[in-house]
């Protein structure tokens, strides 16, 4: 199943993009979403054809916006550095054990909503990674298996990074994680049951049309169902709670001089395998 | 005024603590919490003198529990090193900016509440800190007044560490700040207004009786109307987010060996001057 809520900021409504494309309300307040919240028969269409891709269902003209497929995020955990070329790329050793920073629920908007270069920033980069979505309550897991149990599905994730604030400004990474709209989440969530294999996903992202990032999670340091084990060991997982599982190699801060960090105007675009796509404009603050 | 919310975890209601020492209900389901949740008047007398006297109201045999006096956090952002004295203890030198980190929200406990120590810890730590409640949206602020106009109020914070986690097992210090029950916030939020120099409060804690630290908000390296400011620089704050502004010198850490690390058993107490104060039990995860 793709779950998803539509509606505009703060106001959205929980939704089922169904096997054959039609998007489905789940708030309880009418059956199906086709009358209720869209204009016309084409503009459904357009969303059909575009389900049935794996792609970002084309909402323009509609008046319909996709928000984050989950709709009270507790906690948003964060794997650094599980990429083995990621790592490379920043200089950084393979950790021996997973990396674990958090980002700010705050942070999270849709998968189309604008994400707003911070006042200051030189250094805006992204990151294209796939979430993990807790669906149980998970404490000292004792195996990736129990970890992997304790998912409730995936999603595309934008951990939009800002490398001054990240890593020149003394401290913590959190000051270059957590400025306003730096974690896209979406468009949907497909629930575990339809994703086999999370560790056979490719991810790709594009700024400007150029391709940046092309990876598969077969090349996570930590696969999925150990990081779940692994985060249990030190914090609660409640349902809700989202992990970012880190990004494969491409950030523009691993590129040679002048790197090509994000400005205003720039337009990113990135997928994961199966989980869909995601298309951002970057604004100034 | 003296905000609280008092009930069972998740249930708990609004409530006010008055100028004569009563508690009253905000929840707008009752006017006057006297009837509708206390037991007896003898419970009520001794809310009064307990709150007439800035300490915690004794409980128990009541029926009631306090919970943290904010409902929906949002974020929990912590200041590192914000104090000459504990600074040095750590080893560390001063910071040159604010250091930040993040908790999740769900590490959020009442005052009273029990304090596990995680599975496997041999490390953990007590901190008392001054909490700051934000009261209004706050983005890019120019200037230290300002960022003491976004303020709400202050509230006591234990922001409870296990330094094995936090610095012994790589990347940032998140896994050793974010254990279950890590965060007891209360007894109550203190509005602005009766607090007129958030920079002259003493802030103590009592590990089994003995006084373990003892210093005031005098000594912060970063006072809170810059560390409003500052931190609003790289993140927006929301009303209901909680900054943990820092402790002071005397947690375990900073003790000659063996470090009196917490165990199950132990009791802390902390207050912070016209704050309120917390007591909890450790028990083992």
């Amino acid at each position: 199943m793709k779950l998803l809520r539509v509606g505009t900021a703060g106001q959205e409504r929980p939704a089922l993009l169904d096997a054959e494309g039609v998007l489905r309300d789940l708030s309880g307040l009418v059956a199906d979403i086709d009358g209720a919240l869209l204009a016309d028969e084409e503009a459904l269409g357009r969303i059909r054809a575009a389900a049935g891709n794996g792609e970002l269902p084309a909402l323009d003209g509609t008046g319909l916006r996709i928000g984050p497929p989950v709709a009270r995020i507790g906690k948003i955990v964060c794997i650094g550095l599980n990429y083995f070329d990621h790592a490379k790329e920043t200089g950084a050793e393979p950790p021996a054990e997973p990396v674990i920073f958090l980002k700010a629920p705050d942070t999270v908007v849709g998968p189309q909503d604008t994400v707003l270069v911070p006042r200051g920033s030189v250094k805006t980069d992204w990151e294209v990674e796939l979430a993990v979505v807790i669906g149980r309550t998970a404490r000292y897991l004792e195996s990736a298996e129990q970890g992997l149990a304790h998912v409730a599905g995936y999603a595309v994730s934008h951990d939009v990074s800002e490398r001054e604030f990240q890593i020149e400004r003394g401290g913590t990474w959190d000051k270059g994680k957590n400025c306003e709209t730096f974690n896209p989440l979406g468009p949907w969530l497909v629930t575990a049951d339809e994703v086999p294999d999370p560790q056979n996903l490719r991810l790709r992202l594009w700024v400007n049309g150029e391709l940046k990032q092309d990876g598969s999670t077969a090349e996570q340091i930590f696969p999925v169902g150990e990081v779940v084990r692994y985060v249990s060991q030190f914090m609660t997982l409640y349902p809700g709670d989202v992990i970012n599982t880190g990004t494969p190699a491409g950030v523009a801060m691993g590129r040679p001089e002048p790197k090509p960090y994000l400005r205003a105007g720039d337009v990113v675009e990135l997928e994961v395998e199966g989980l869909g796509r995601q298309r951002q404009e970057l604004k100034a603050a």
